[in-house]
């Protein structure tokens, strides 16, 4: 990974706010959106999900996921950039002092978010990337582990 | 499903032309975008993959996929429609009759894809649909089966 292509890393995961989260799903794969903040460092999301959703019951029993970002429509599909990241979901426990920190980032984000908050049945998740994938359009791909990953994410 | 409700699931599905493709590999779940296509009907998918690809052999080992659709960018990242479909993938033989209708299809919604078919390595596959959840934003929620999918395709 060169630092041009660090660059379009960091710039797509800022940009983009929402991402496709690949659970395993009564031993199938179910994608479904959500929306995600980063930890301080940046190399790290964080998800706010409801305990009624089909994700949320697939991270607690296999917490290995799949999160893919990729940018807004371009003229043609396949130069779409995007990044699939592969890493572990863990449940933050709620009113932890990881909580206070999931919470400020993720209301930073998303201040239409603190309603939710209120809600008993939504609960912080965070998802540690192991490795990514990252396609800035067609044939240009390269893989990272996690230590390159998070470097791309917090160079400037 | 009322008819509000599948106009909605139609021209979303109309309307994108790229997919978040849910694979299962080495056992986990694995997110890729793909471009996609539909069958003359409107209710099966069409898409061409590349056999470099980690999805390609993921669907060849595990035929059930998930295929997530979305909406563009809302002010409310919760409030994107958005559209999961679980489905049954199967490689269409090159040269079949299947497979003329199914290029003439991808072609006709990606006429820039004409050069990727002279690449020997890539194939077209059919997602069957099997079953579908559609959220049409914050708690509007409804899954439906195949059948119900497919009427809603097809509806004018």
């Amino acid at each position: 990974m060169n630092d041009e292509q660090a660059r379009m890393l960091r710039d797509l995961v800022r940009e983009q706010n929402v991402a496709s989260l690949g659970t395993l799903h009564a031993g199938a794969p179910f994608v479904s959106m959500v929306p995600y903040a980063r930890n301080p460092g940046g190399a790290e999301f964080f998800i706010h999900v409801s305990g009624l959703a089909t994700h949320t019951g697939d991270m607690l029993a296999s917490p290995r996921v799949s999160l893919m970002i990729m940018a807004a429509r371009a003229d043609n599909p396949q130069s779409r950039a995007r990044v699939t990241v592969q890493g572990d979901a863990r449940q933050i426990p709620t009113g932890s002092d990881e909580y206070v920190v999931a919470k400020a980032s993720y209301l930073a984000a998303f201040p239409d978010a603190a309603g939710i908050f209120e809600l008993g049945d939504f609960s912080l998740f965070r998802i540690v990337p192991v490795s990514a994938r990252v396609v800035g359009g067609f044939a240009q791909a390269f893989s990272l582990g996690a230590e390159s990953f998070a470097r791309a994410m917090h160079e400037h």
